[in-house]
């Protein structure tokens, strides 16, 4: 199913024009209007959903393999020295069109992206307990 | 196939103890020693591959639909309002461990989180070129 007012569910379902990478039946991947560096990829199901909260199986299973073969042809047209894989899910994770997608950022030197993020101190007790809550839930 | 030196190859298949959140036969979750944020957790295959250039299709099929498994019951446990799904390859990208592995980040209100980039403006003609260099690769 498409939403009406989705940017997105128009793009990957061809209504609405972009520099298209890679087409199926389930999914397009295009190149950012706005990229974060040379050949900033999404890959975006044609198949509206909101975020991973709400993806189907099937089409969350065809997402990473999809990512790699893309992957592996945007290294060699690009000559990237790295990849970042990202996915947003909510507004305060950065999320801004609301239709479930995946980056695929290329990384040369001095590009000038940065995605790293401080790291906390934890106790191995209460990691525990925190591993177990969500096992719990599974 | 593990690598005798590689520390995640040691805690996907146990001789390294972790805080587990999930096992099959194929991944370990567990939750980061150094988290962005409570709960931040790593999803590690069992057998070794680099990084996304190098992994084999049946696992890729797997990783996404077990993040989405993942975070549906984290996000349940920690009651978060987002989540990052981040999968880095190479040190340019901010990889640490050369052992694919993909982090699932709750986000929280003034969690101190950052992971945005700065949007470049391009041109259709050119981002048409680039899609066309990738598409014959693939």
């Amino acid at each position: 199913m498409v939403k009406d007012d989705c940017i997105f569910c128009k793009i990957a379902n061809g209504e609405i024009p972009s520099a298209t990478v890679y087409e199926d039946n389930d999914f397009r991947a295009i190149l950012d209007i706005s990229p974060a560096s040379k050949g900033h990829a999404l890959i975006i199901p044609k198949e509206h959903c909101d975020n991973i909260f709400e993806i189907k199986a099937d089409t969350a299973a065809k997402v990473f393999p999809l990512a790699a073969k893309l992957a592996k042809a945007m290294k060699e047209a690009l000559n990237c020295d790295g990849m970042n894989i990202v996915q947003n899910n909510g507004t305060i994770a950065g999320q801004t069109v609301f239709h479930f997608h995946t980056h695929l950022i290329p990384r040369y030197e001095g590009d000038g992206v940065n995605l790293t993020w401080k790291q906390h101190d934890t106790q191995a007790e209460d990691q525990q307990l925190l591993a177990e809550a969500i096992r719990t839930l599974l």
